[in-house]
């Protein structure tokens, strides 16, 4: 018999009545004679009323609690799923992430799922009853609750069916695939009907945004066939595994874009001295996520290195930067905000060493300055001003064929 | 070391502000040298919310998905509570049911707590930690999470000082202690230091509604001293022990009274051969919890018998000797609402025959119809109209010396 994980967002489980829907639509799975497991998220706006609870009791709550707090959202959702089943005559059964098994190392806010004890699961699975999972929730060695951080539900799905050894992985969310490039900002952004894991990894990223980065690589580690679709139609989606067949052999298979990209560029009066590693280990300390380092030629004088970080990183760099001051050595540091990424991904680069060149042309040619550059095997980052970002998100995405 | 077991309940923690409230005083109280454990309610409103959007999903919501959605209701308050006291510089620990080792029956929305395995707990109050304990749940052996009905946060508080050993449990709530009667009805009625477990049982039961009787008899058998006091000021409340110093060798220690209690009568043809076990079978079959059982002389024609029951029973027990009429063989039924219940009880009453005959006098003298009588060792309770009610209790307290 074939084993169904079927992953359904916030906003699709936003009310009673679209909670209804998701249990219909994992009976109509069912019914084409598979084993369902449904992950599910906490309903709609739950979770910042929530953190707004927190807020009101402490600026910088404890993670262990927060983790308590937050976990309560997922609970509420696969216990009003599970009544729906009921109330439409199946039979269901709601778990938390600790009663589904799903264990995780003890870090609040953002654990890794270790393993996940499936007994349970499959014995209910065993005699015809649907499994109602909370997504983004497990529990740690000596039984605290934790959370798997941002894009916690999708992990959670992706992992159980790799422990399940499920047939597929449908994350239903509210688009319906992944797309050559965003089509609220690109005309003639196209559906992909199949992409690879890795081309994915990079999409998801690059701030594609609808897949987390964690749940395609748990999916590659554990070759978990995994699809993106719609909730709200029966449209196929998009299909995320291995190996793809490419359609009109296309190099360049997506073109992703971010905003709220910001600039630290860093100037020493010596020559580096091993300092460099020095400010990114002081940043990591820190959480500050570091994503493209260019470091000026060893012989430029005065020295210096550039880095771009989220902009809501800002204050929080700014602050490092000036406590370890004379531990890193510097003399100053300059900061640029309104800059976005643009990046073109595509498994077929590896073997086509020109593609970054032809981006640089085809930005050129649009007069658009690149500030930062950042290559992958798969993919060409560049970071632009945020004025330019659609510009050049349209332009490359029509250079490179994509909108055919 | 002393230990002390803190129960607040949903009024008590309503608010963030509220919460903030709770965890000061428990800070007064380790300060006092105790390890404190703080057990907590859902705040104010989140029951109803929550069995409201169950109620959007389903008439009858299955019984195990409802235990899972309530008993978020206290996870959202321990987290809080938790935050509050790291807020305020102390260490605290957040427990849910099964968290805290609360091991229970497998009965969805009524356990029993079976075991508590308080390792974990004592632990972290050894380092000096609070422990906040969510109320009202538990967990099966099987790992559903299961609830405890009515008053279950008294119960969780009684079970736990019992399982530490505690010194001490206090149940803060909205009144400041155990009333001669109810004050906002009855003139005069006072503040009691002192209740035996039995007199506090029979005033749980006849709805003074204080502390839910389960929680008393957990006490009882497990000789917890217990006290009821104010969640707003200091005042000491009542203390709930086993031997009680009687003020002024009173032999009535308390006037309790219940609206909403319903009479049914039932007429039979024949006498009744066995068929009486038979409807009492029924109704518990179906969970109607009867009260006072009258039957008629036995040699009356016709026989019959009659029994109160709560006015929200009515339609249920309705149905249900409708349903089995044929099988219990009676020929018709009555029904009487608007009627109350007012009791008197007092350990004393056991060694002071006259008690009884003493309160029907009050009652005739106030020209009060007696419906219905049930006495035990230490009360004595009559069924009334409900508009005598009031009048019932104050001329009783007044009569029996209570208002002094």
């Amino acid at each position: 018999m074939k084993t169904v994980v079927m992953k359904f967002g916030g906003t699709s489980v936003a009310t009673p009545e679209k909670i209804i829907g998701v249990a219909k639509r994992a009976i109509a799975e069912k019914e084409k004679g598979s084993r369902v497991v449904i992950v599910v998220s906490a309903m709609g706006k739950t979770t910042d009323t929530l953190l707004g609870l927190a807020s009101e009791i402490s600026a910088e709550p404890p993670k262990r609690e927060m983790d308590m707090l937050l976990a309560t959202g997922e609970q509420v959702t696969i216990s009003l799923l599970a009544m729906a089943f009921k109330a439409l005559g199946h039979e269901a059964l709601s778990f938390t992430g600790w009663q589904a098994g799903i264990e995780t190392e003890s870090v609040p806010r953002n654990a890794r799922i270790e393993q996940i004890h499936t007994d349970r699961l499959e014995k209910v699975l065993d005699n015809g009853c649907f499994c109602v999972v909370a997504g983004f929730q497990g529990v740690d060695r000596i039984g605290n609750i934790t959370t798997l951080g941002r894009g916690g539900s999708d992990t959670t799905a992706v992992a159980l069916a790799a422990a399940l050894k499920a047939d597929r992985c449908d994350i239903y969310t509210d688009v319906d695939g992944v797309y050559t490039s965003d089509p609220r900002f690109v005309g003639g952004a196209r559906k992909l009907e199949q992409i690879s894991y890795d081309e994915m990894l990079e999409l998801a990223n690059l701030g594609a945004g609808v897949l987390h980065p964690r749940a395609v690589e748990f999916a590659k580690n554990n070759q978990v066939s995994l699809s993106v679709r719609a909730s709200y139609s029966d449209e196929p989606g998009t299909i995320i595994q291995e190996v793809v067949t490419v359609e009109k052999n296309l190099i360049v298979r997506g073109v992703a874009f971010e905003k709220g990209i910001a600039r630290v560029t860093v100037t020493y009066k010596k020559p580096f001295n091993g300092s460099l590693a020095n400010i990114f280990t002081k940043l990591a300390e820190h959480h500050i996520d570091v994503d493209i380092i260019v470091q000026s030629i060893t012989d430029a004088f005065p020295p210096s290195v550039s880095f771009s970080i989220k902009e809501e990183s800002l204050e929080e760099a700014r602050r490092v930067l000036e406590q370890y001051k004379e531990e890193i050595g510097f003399v100053s540091c300059e900061f640029e905000v309104g800059l976005s990424k643009v990046s073109i991904v595509g498994s077929g680069m590896v073997s086509n060493p020109g593609v970054a060149a032809q981006m640089f042309d085809i930005l050129r040619m649009e007069e658009i300055p690149v500030k930062m550059v950042s290559t992958s095997e798969i993919k060409v980052s560049v970071v632009v001003p945020l004025d330019e970002m659609q510009k050049s998100a349209n332009a490359l995405h029509r250079a490179f064929g994509l909108d055919e």
